[in-house]
Parts: C-alpha cells; structure tokens; sequence
C-alpha cells in the first residue's frame, strides 16, 4: 500500500494499482469539526472543490489529480477520461495549479493512461517537495523579532506538504527565530481566523488574531515588519492573484514601507497570462458575504435583498511586491523584469 | 408631552417635567429584530452604551444626557448627580461628543439642576440641526454618478438627526443626485453589514455591500470616486478617530488618490487633543474577533485561546484626509493647519 498523507488529503493507493482510497478533510468545518470525506464520484469531487471543503491552490491541483487517477482504475477510455479532467478543470477559475497538474495529467492521458496513478503520487510528491524548497528559501529572509502578517491561509491545509507563505513562517520557527505572526481573519470565507489560526497554534506559533481592516492600523503602530501571502496565479509580469484582501494589504505595506512577499510554487505561475488584467477572477455566491458559515450553520446578518459583490480573489500588481518566494530562488523585480516567469 | 423621535431613541417628557420615559432600538439585534428598551437604571444605561446596543459617537452623547435628565427627575442632589454624570462619562473611552455633551450637563448641575431636562431636550434637537447642516455641506460636493465608499454606521442609527457620512449620502440622494454607495460591513461588530445596508435599503438609494478587504480592490477597478466616513474625535491638528478600518481606507484612498471626507459635527471636535496619538483608543474583548455576534446569538469560529488584538477604532492622519465636512463649513488641510479646529 502507498500512503499519501497530508494535513488535509489522505490516500490509500494499493500497489498494484487497482484501488485507490481518496479521503480530504472537509475545511469548511474546521476547527470545531475534524471531519474526514470519502470522494466516491465526480460530483463529490467537484462539489468538495467548489465549496472549499478542499481548498488551497496547491492542493487542489493534486487532489484533482489524484481523484482522475482514481477515475483510471475504472475505465481506459481516454475521451471519458479527458471529459472528467475538463469537467474537474472548470471546477474554479483562478488558481491554475488546479490547471497546470490537470496538463500534466492528460498528457498521460494521451500517451498512457496506466501511468495516471504514478503521476498523481509524483504530483502529490512533487508539491510536498516544493513546500519544502520555498519553506527553506523564505525562511532565510526572517530574522530574530520579525512580525510577520499573512493573509488566508497558505499552510498544511492548503498544500501537500507544509505550505507556502505559512511553510516559510514554519520553517522559520522552526530555526528557532523568535516570530509573532499576524493573521487576517480573511472574511468572508475566514480562511485565517479558521484555519490559519488552527494550524499555527497546533505549531504553538505565537500569533495573534486579527480583522483584515485592522492590519494598516498594526502597521502604523510599526507591529509589522513583514508580510507574507500565497498566490493562485502568477501571470508572466509577476502581478499575482491571490485571496481577497491581499491587494489591501500590498497597497499598505507599501504605504508604510513594509516588504511584501509572495510564496508560491512554480506551479502557480503562468507564464501564458501576460499580467494580472488577464488572470479571471471567481465571483462567488452572495450568502459568503451576507454572514458566515462553519461548523454551526450558515449564518445571515445582512438585511434580506440587500445587493453583494463577492470577488474571491484580487490581483497585486509586480509593482507592490517586495519578492516572489519561489522554490527555486527568491526572485526580485528585476528578475521578474528579465523574464523569471517567462 | 414633548417627543424626542429619532431612528433609535425616543424620549417623552412630560410639560411639568416631572416624567422622562427613554427608549433605545437595541442596535445588536438589527436588522432581523427591531426590539425597543425601555431604560431605567444607569445600569441599563451603560450596558446599552458598552454593548453597543445605542452606539454613535453623537447620539450616544445625547443618550446619556437624556437619562441623566430623567435622573435629576429623582433628585436635586448635585454630588449624586455628578457621580452619574462621571459614570456615563466613563462608558465608553473613545467618542468625545459624550463627554462633550455631559460637560454641557455638568455645567447645568452646577448652575441649576432644574434645566437639566430642557438642556438634554436641547441637545437632541441642536444634534438634528448639526446633522442637518453637515449633510447639506457635504451633498454640495457630490456628483451624478459618484460611487461613494463608506465605513461602519453614520446615519440615523448613529445620531439624533439624519446622520453624519450617511446624512450626506442621504441628502445627495434626495437631491436627485444618482449615486451608488458601496458599505464596508465593518468587522467586527458589523454595522456596516446589519445597520448602514439596513439604513440605506429602507431609504431606497443604490447600494453594494462589501467585505471591507474588497474596497482596495474595487479602488483599482475604478469604481470608487469618493469615501466618506464618520468620526468619533477630531483632534486640533484634524487627525480623527474613527471605526476600526477606517485609516485602512484612508490609505487606500490616497494611493488611488480617491478624495477621502470625514463628516461630524463641532461636539465631536476636541481640541483639547493636540494630535491623534493622544486620542485613546478603546480596546475591546476577544469574542467579538472570535466570531461573531446578533439576533442569532454568539458564533465563534476561531479555534478556542487563540490570542485576539481588538481595537475598536483607529487614528486616520490630517495629511490622509482631503476635507472636513462640518455643520458650520468644509474645511480644508489649509483650514485645519490655520487652526480652526484650535
């Protein structure tokens, strides 16, 4: 049996390539809940994908890939096969990792379909490999006492391995730096006031809670002295998608001369997006923003009727960001300008 | 019988003035429930204040002058009422129009505890009048087609009159003007989301609720051309304390170079303040970041002992701000550096 065990994505893969079990931990839950999903069908699949049970642009990337690789034991028939890769393909927008793993995937599709299983594994091994890279590469650049705000979450839940902007703050701590961290609530899905936090005190990380409008306030303070956010698409001019809010947090930080870094791996850029312009943006449903949901039920506490607008990413223009945290290096503007993500 | 009526008090005072019956909306449950307290006890009194259930810089100043009215109804005792006065004062830290306004009450008790009353009556209408005035003020600056940015509640729920920032939209509106508000929900007590969107509905005027890490973004896109806010101390220098969240907008604003006004009237000025790092900022408890709160109860959705920051406004500089809209005029940074705030 191949075990693929990640924080939020468990697989059981027998070895000759017959069975493969699927679980994902079902983010929208957390923390009250710690509840475990089967992914049987497509629909389950698309399903957990759209309302973020499974969530992080890294990991959906490899949970996709792994759940066609599951669909493979059940038919070689690569038109079914290359239907389901579109139909998981389309599942959100933004994040083109989810994209880039799926290329990788019907690729074998056309050249041989009985590789599908081993890809997934090496996607999934790939990415936890990767974290690990950016983790160490980021990490370099903290330094005893920094105070670091993050946006969402970017960690173990949202990767395969141990994330991005939060692996680097892991790492960190883990070198023994003396960090605060800082984490946006990230409303209206509470990304960070959810999952971030969880993650971060199971690290006994110290960190402190905040609302997304209170961070330029701790930046004035001077509680800030670096920010670091994830990224679902980086485009060729490396102007970057990511969670909404992140565009807020970059205009400030510049404003109070903070550096800004993204972490991402290179399986988020795409390098067929000239710049940010390009990179589509997903419009999600109203009742995210009229309340909350969680473990308790969907809350509403916007008059009924009242008219919402609900991006669930904004774009940060090359210009904001101090540098990109990649796996193979950290980048600078002039490399972006030279043509890093070319 | 006299009737002070706004959005969320009223107060019916017998000619004789033998009798003051005060009632608040109790603001927390907005908009699901519209339930009216009657208030008895200072007790009552300042757990309405503290809890927010009547909030608004002026109209709680005219709140808390009301019952102190009604409680020099019980007794002539100068010490007895100074030591309620003080209470009130104390309610909350942030806000000068209730000490402003209990200033004008302690005066009173000093001179003639019999004018308590008809100064408290006074009040009321003299904020009506205010309010009156800034929204004609700031409705002269106004455009067909603006699309307005506000942040947290400034209208009829926040004062005795039609309001301060929202007054403004208010009147622009009755005008003619064809505006479009977008309202900040204004995490974490939401008044953004529960009162300004009810306001705004019950009165008709175009409107998109938004979470408050969407308004950069919206700036990029160019759909914001003006932002008014409320206040809730103007210092001599006219920086101001406002709503946690609101020097993140100003930021925003000055790098989209969108004009950004505060409106308030002259009880919210305190020139005694030479600059706002000398204005203190109420800190309030971890639930309110840990979840969130209204008619349906208290959520939390954070995990259990994650550490929380959670200040309740912040300091918006002078040099962010392009305009004072004040009852007796705009007044620009060349006005507030001539002193007119002194």
């Amino acid at each position: 049996m191949i075990s693929l065990v990640s924080m939020a994505l468990k697989a059981d893969i027998t070895k000759d390539f017959k069975k493969i079990n699927l679980h994902l931990l079902d983010q929208t839950l957390l923390p009250q809940n710690e509840k475990w999903l089967q992914i049987e069908t497509i629909e389950q699949m698309i399903e957990a994908i759209q309302s973020l049970r499974v969530r992080g642009a890294p990991l959906i990337g490899v949970a996709a890939s792994l759940y066609l690789a599951k669909e493979s034991l059940n038919t070689n028939n690569k038109e079914q096969l290359l239907k389901i890769a579109d139909l998981l393909y389309e599942a959100r927008p933004t994040a083109v990792n989810l994209m880039n793993c799926l290329d990788r995937m019907k690729k074998i599709i056309h050249s041989n379909t009985e590789m599908l299983p081993q890809t997934a594994i090496n996607l999934f091994n790939e990415d936890v490999n990767l974290c690990d890279r950016i983790a160490n590469n980021g990490a370099a650049l903290i330094q005893d006492g920094d105070q670091i705000l993050t946006h969402c979450n970017t960690g173990g839940l949202a990767t395969a391995g141990i994330g991005t902007a939060l692996g680097v703050i892991r790492r960190a701590h883990e070198q023994g730096k003396k960090i605060h961290v800082y984490i946006d609530e990230t409303r209206p899905l509470l990304q960070g006031g959810r999952l971030t936090a969880w993650e971060l005190q199971k690290l006994n990380i110290p960190c402190t809670l905040i609302t997304d409008n209170m961070a330029a306030h701790l930046m004035s303070l001077k509680k800030i002295t670096k920010t670091i956010v994830g990224s679902d698409r980086i485009a060729a001019n490396g102007d970057f998608a990511n969670k909404i809010g992140t565009y807020s947090v970059a205009v400030n930080c510049f404003y109070h001369q903070i550096p800004f870094y993204v972490a991402a791996p290179f399986t988020t850029v795409d390098s067929k997006c000239k710049n940010g312009d390009e990179i589509p943006i997903e419009q999600r449903k109203p009742e995210e923003v009229l309340g909350a949901a969680g473990n308790f039920g969907q809350i509403i506490w916007a008059p009924v009727g009242i008219n919402v607008y609900n991006p669930s990413f904004d774009v940060t223009p090359a210009k904001l960001t101090t540098g990109w945290i990649m796996d193979q290096n950290v980048f600078t503007k002039n490399d972006v300008i030279k043509g890093c993500f070319l």
